[in-house]
């Protein structure tokens, strides 16, 4: 039977995770791949962390890139992390030395993943990403095998299990941002430094993979428009609650045709949208192709067990193909010569309908209105809260407009007299 | 560069439309495969009908057994239909000759799914049934491939877009059966002769092929329970949503380590379940893996382009491949000799919550909790109704009971005093 040995650079939940996913369904994969799959090395810092498996069969390196030049092994398993650094530098000389890799490390492919691709290519091997878009979502195969016969259109997704969780709950329990954020630090839901994912950076790495996948472009990480949701109050999710919608870091990537556009960025999306309902630390991918019309796929965005799955995914892909040649797919898609560079339309030229959410003086409530009309903002809702201390929380949704006047409209609005807090803007999302 | 023949048997809906979607998206599939990707010959018995593209540039055949037999290609794509007959005929032929098949035929593969797919696996080739189950969600693909790491002890799913279509409107609406049957006809959403779909049989093929798929058993379409639609009724309808329930016909099968379970029929899910949102002619299939955890797919499960895509998937798979040799996966996960028998629990044997509707006579509803109270039967919930003639529709929701006492207390109900229509038993279905 053939054998597949595999190196784990890095034991972090996810390295410990993909170890024991491997001995606990072992012969179901050697029953799925015909192969023998085997578990040879392993590189971390600390040797005697309890991990809880057990690393004493396996080769150990103190110094993943002794690892990845000494041992010998078919695919390096990357989970170190970082867009730099060791990662990077084990990821280019595994491929180097025609190894497979398979990685988590979605920062490192938004910066690095056109030329990492093109590495395995020349070398015939395979550079397997499943585990670092959307956990255990099968998202990745799904674009480059189940839907490989569609021009993709647009990919919307709940990227970010974190800012999906602190939104989530916010909502149900009326609890502020920061709140919910220190919570979510204690049950291990944020990182000590929740920067990349509250910022919607981690999404926005993995919009530019899914875009460059989906849409046959260059893997440009700088093409993607990146907002956070440190802004998003208790007050928004009041009314966009009270007035249908729902509130989601949305990563939304769209083929105009001579134009694509990509963005992360709260959005508020309409309750009925398949997506509102996917919370929590669930994550979503949905995907329009110009045949198989709206694919959605849902699942847990992270995760020790979750993340393990789509690591397996990727070796036993590997697996089947019998070793180094030629069937590794292009990690993109298409091979890296062909990815096209298509330019980015400006966010400003979005035109949609927005949400614009202010606090005013009681008495001056009405000049928001009149101000946005003398700037050809027409306003279609209006919802107010009147807070203890007097003030009035004015929310506004606008008729469709072109980003680039919404935001003048409010440059101007705060100005205007009785401003207690400056204005805030989301867009509203509808994918039809 | 490469070249994969296509031979197309059947020019329906389904096989037009892989011809366009193979015509219209020829440079997208040539750069994803490295495959060019090229229909040689089709099958019909009508020549002249208008099916939407220009069949003229292919060889004809009036005879699909003749094609197969006497034609140069490499894939076959068999878009007949029915169990038996002539479609069976030409996929063991073509398996047998060292071709492979691609097919959307649900009833030929839950009959003889086994036995094709030996075939395919001795002759080294591929046997693809993308198509076959839930339109274009990439199922068969995720459990194949992006699942491939996980034991998977659950699979739900909403397989029949008929059904859902029926049941969707018949809430929206209001309107009965019969009469949103009659609509769906003539809206092209049911068949002529609709027994199939109405009855849960399509479901059930379906089903079968991931059962097979998931739990690595033997294909065994008697495995499967199966339950229609047609007793549902607007009563039913407004009751479960008062009780904050969606009907569903759902296929359930469930690992339970020594036995398995397959049923489809309709069910009660809670509205706050993922499917109770997927309506209309949308499908969706739940898979729960030990790994990944949940993991939902949803997309639309008929229709000429959703199929048509599935189609080509299955064969840019082959086309990566690069023609006839070791690398299909088998048709079920694992060889056909690997594929196991697992006894089969009696749907007698189940325990769970149940929905019981039953019409009495107004000054005798009480007979039936007392009825059931006899039995053993706990009720949780009771709803009424009481119609114009007087007569009082009663629905109780069960506490958890095994299924055959159920039925039994159900048969006692009927002959309680009062009882104008008997009682009609759903499972309330519940993952957690």
């Amino acid at each position: 039977m053939n054998e597949l040995k595999i190196a784990i650079a890095g034991l972090g939940v996810v390295g410990a995770g993909v170890i024991k996913g491997l001995l606990e369904n072992a012969d179901l994969m050697t029953a799925r791949t015909g192969t023998k799959i085997r578990v040879v090395a392993v590189s971390s810092r600390d040797k005697n962390k309890d991990r809880g498996v057990d690393i004493s069969p396996y080769a150990w390196y103190s110094d993943a890139r002794e690892m990845v030049q000494n041992e010998t092994y078919d695919v390096l398993v990357e989970t170190i992390g970082g867009s730099d650094g060791i990662a990077l530098d084990i990821t280019r000389t595994a491929l180097g030395m025609g190894k497979h890799v398979v990685t988590a490390n979605k920062a490192m492919l938004a910066h690095h993943g056109h030329e990492l691709g093109q590495t395995a290519e020349q070398q015939g091997v395979c550079l397997g990403y499943e585990p670092a878009v959307a956990g255990g979502i099968p998202i990745i195969n799904a674009m480059n095998n189940g839907l490989t016969g569609n021009k993709i259109t647009l990919i919307r997704g709940i990227l970010n299990g974190t800012c999906n969780y602190i939104l989530t709950t916010m909502r149900e329990q009326g609890r502020d941002f920061a709140d919910v954020l220190a919570d979510a630090q204690k049950l291990g839901y944020a990182e000590a430094d929740p920067t990349f994912d509250i910022e919607g950076i981690d999404a926005a790495h993995k919009l530019t993979l899914l875009t460059a996948l989906g849409f046959g472009v260059n893997v440009d990480f700088d093409s993607i428009t990146t907002e956070g949701i440190t802004q998003i109050q208790t007050i928004d999710q009041q009314a966009v609650d009270a007035l249908g919608y729902s509130i989601k870091l949305l990563g939304v990537a769209r083929h105009l045709g001579d134009k694509i556009t990509g963005r992360v960025s709260p959005v508020l999306i309409e309750k009925s949208d398949m997506l509102s309902t996917v919370e929590g630390v669930f994550n979503a991918v949905h995907v329009v192709g110009d045949y198989v019309g709206d694919s959605v796929l849902v699942g847990r965005g992270a995760g020790q067990e979750p993340t393990a799955s789509a690591v397996i995914a990727d070796i036993c892909d590997i697996a089947r193909i019998g070793g180094v040649g030629g069937s590794c797919k292009p990690a993109f898609g298409v091979p890296a010569r062909d990815l096209v560079d298509i330019p980015v339309r400006p966010t400003a030229e979005h035109v949609g309908e927005y949400y614009i959410r202010l606090r005013m003086e009681s008495d001056k409530v009405s000049g928001v209105t009149v101000s946005l009309g003398q700037h050809d903002i027409a306003t279609k809702t209006t919802w107010t809260q009147t807070e203890p201390d007097g003030t009035v929380w004015v929310i506004v949704l606008t008729e469709q407009a072109v980003e680039s006047h919404v935001t003048q409209a409010c440059e101007a609005l705060k100005k205007i007299d009785g401003v207690v807090e400056n204005p805030y803007i989301i867009r509203i999302e509808k994918h039809h």
